[in-house]
C-alpha cells in the first residue's frame, strides 16, 4: 500500500479506471471520489466505484494523494475547491494532456506544504463517464511524471511507484517538451482526425451512410479518436495552442508538397515518402504499443 | 461451385486471400495463380497457396474467371499479358482501389467474348504478399462491383455470389461514383496518415523514441494506415487525381477554421465541432463496421 487515502476529483474514463486499479493493486486503503456532474456521483455510488462525497473538499479531506482528473480548463475550479482542505504533506497531482497550462493555473493555488506533482498517463478509449473505466487501461503505457525541481524526490518516486502499481511505465519530463511531444504524438493526430469525419459529414455527394458502410478502408480508424470527449479536446487545443498550431504547419506543409506531387504526377516523390513511414510503423510495434494483428486484433465482428 | 478455373493475376494480400476464401467456400473447383516476382511465386507454392504458374498467360489459360490483383498501376500489363489465351465466356475482374482508371486501361484491351467486370473489395491489413492473406479477411466487408451497362447480368450475379461466398456484402456502383466515395473514405484519410507519421519523423526537436513511446495517444492508429504498400497507394493517387485533391480541398478548408479557431480561441466552434463528429463513429458501430471494444478490442499486449 502506498497512500492511506487517495481522492479523485473528477469520475470520468480515467479517474474510474484509476479507481479500478488502485482496487487491484492494492494501493491505497480508501479510494474517494467527487464529480461535479449529481448523475456520475449516482453512477459511481451504483456501481460500487468509490466512496463518493457530495463536494470536492469532503472528497479531498484527509487525503494523502489528491488527483485533478477534470478537463484542463476545469484545474483551476478544482483545485481551488479542494485546497483549503488539504492536509500538510499532501501531494495533488493531476491527469491533463496538457501540463504548463495546468501547471499555470493549478500552482497559485496550492498551499503551503502541499505539493503539486502533474502527471499525464497517455491511455484513453473512445468512451467518457464513471463507467466507462476498467482497471487494466494503463497495463504497457506510458505516465509522464512532471516534477518541478522543488518536488521532494521521496515524494515524486512515491508517485510513480503509484503509477507501476497500476501498470504503467514512468518517464519524467520537463512540461514545454511535454507538450510539444504530445502537440505531435496526440493533439494534431486528434485534430486531423476530427477535421476528415467533418469533411465526411459534410459533403452532400456521398452520404453519410456510405461514408459508414464503407469505412473499413481505412476512414474507420480516424474516427475512433474523433468520438473522444470534446470537453476535454476543446480544453487540450486551447491549453496547448502554441506546440498545436506549430505542428499544424508543419503537417499543413507537408500536406501541400504530397499534394502537389499528387497534381504533377511525381510518383516518385509519393513512393519514396510511403516507404519511409513504415519503419515508424515497425518501431511501435516492436517496442509493444500496438498489436500487429490484421485489423488491431479487433474481435471478428459477424461471421467467422 | 460457382467457378471451374479462377485465376488470380499479382498474389499480394488481397489475392492471397482470395485464394484461401475460395477455398473455405468451396466456390472454385481450381485456383490458378501467378506473380511477377518469383520470390512470390516461390512463397505461394511453399504454402500451398494455389496451383502456381511461370507465367500470366499460362495461368489464365482455360479460367472461367480471371482478376487482376496488381496496383492499378500494372493492370494495363496484366490484361495485355492474358488477353490473347482467355476463353471465349470469360470474366476478367479486378481488385483496384480505383475504378475509372482501371477500366480506361483494361477496356480496350478485352478479346471479343469476354467481359470486364470491375470490382473492390473493402478489404486489408498493412501486412503485403502471398503470405499474408487469410480466408476471413472478406468477412463481413464490403465488396463494390461496377458492371457497365453491357455487363451480362448472369455473369455479374455469378461474380456478386463468389464474393458473397468469400463472406462480403455486395453493392453495385457507378465507377466515378465508386472513386468520389473512397476518395473520402479511404485515400484522403491514407494521404493524411502518411503525412501525419512523415512529419512526426522529421521533427529534430522530438525524437522518433519519444514519438514510438508515447505513440498509444492517438499517433498509433494512423502508423497503421500509413504502413500500407508503398507502390498500391502510389498509384492510387496518381490515378484517382481529381477526387483525392477535391476531397483534399475540403479537408484543408475546414482544418484552417479549426486552426483559426485555435489561434482565436473560439473554444465554442471546437467543441460544436466535436460533438458532431461522435455521431459518425455511433453509426459505424451500428453498422457493424467496427467494434466499440475499448482500444478496438485490441488483444492486451503484455501484462494484463
Amino acid at each position: 500500500m502506498i497512500y492511506q487515502k487517495v481522492a479523485l476529483i473528477g469520475l470520468g474514463l480515467i479517474a474510474s479506471s484509476i479507481a479500478w486499479a488502485t482496487k487491484r493493486g492494492n494501493l491505497a486503503g480508501q479510494v474517494r471520489g467527487y464529480d461535479l456532474s449529481p448523475e456520475a456521483r449516482e453512477t459511481a455510488r451504483a456501481i460500487g466505484l468509490c466512496d463518493v462525497f457530495d463536494s470536492a473538499a469532503e472528497a479531498a479531506e484527509g487525503a494523502d494523494l489528491v488527483i485533478l482528473c477534470v478537463p484542463v480548463g476545469a484545474m483551476e475550479t478544482a483545485i481551488r475547491a479542494v485546497a483549503p482542505g488539504l492536509k500538510p504533506g499532501a501531494v495533488v497531482s493531476d491527469v491533463g494532456s496538457v501540463k504548463r497550462a495546468v501547471i499555470d493555473a493549478v500552482t497559485p493555488h496550492i498551499p503551503e506544504g502541499v505539493q503539486f506533482i502533474p502527471a499525464h498517463p497517455l491511455a484513453g478509449t473512445e468512451h467518457s463517464g464513471p463507467a466507462a473505466g476498467f482497471a487494466a487501461l494503463f497495463d504497457n503505457r506510458w505516465c509522464l511524471v512532471v516534477p518541478s525541481p522543488d518536488s521532494d524526490p521521496q515524494k515524486v518516486a512515491d508517485l510513480c511507484a503509484f503509477w507501476e502499481g497500476m501498470g504503467a511505465h514512468v518517464d519524467e519530463m520537463d512540461a514545454d517538451h511535454h507538450d510539444l511531444v504530445l502537440a505531435v504524438t496526440s493533439h494534431t493526430p486528434h485534430l486531423i482526425a476530427y477535421t476528415m469525419v467533418g469533411v465526411a459529414d459534410d459533403l452532400r455527394r456521398v452520404t453519410d451512410s456510405e461514408v459508414i458502410k464503407y469505412s473499413a478502408a481505412g476512414f474507420r480508424d480516424f474516427t475512433r479518436i474523433a468520438a473522444s470527449d470534446p470537453t476535454m479536446w476543446r480544453d487540450v487545443f486551447l491549453s496547448n495552442k502554441d506546440a498545436t498550431l506549430e505542428i499544424l504547419g508543419r503537417f499543413t506543409e507537408e500536406l501541400f508538397a504530397l499534394q502537389r506531387a499528387i497534381r504533377t504526377g511525381d510518383g516518385d516523390l509519393l513512393h519514396d515518402y510511403f516507404t519511409r513511414t513504415r519503419a515508424i510503423r515497425r518501431g511501435i510495434i516492436d517496442a509493444g504499443q500496438d498489436t500487429s494483428a490484421p485489423d488491431f486484433g479487433r474481435t471478428p465482428l459477424a461471421r467467422k
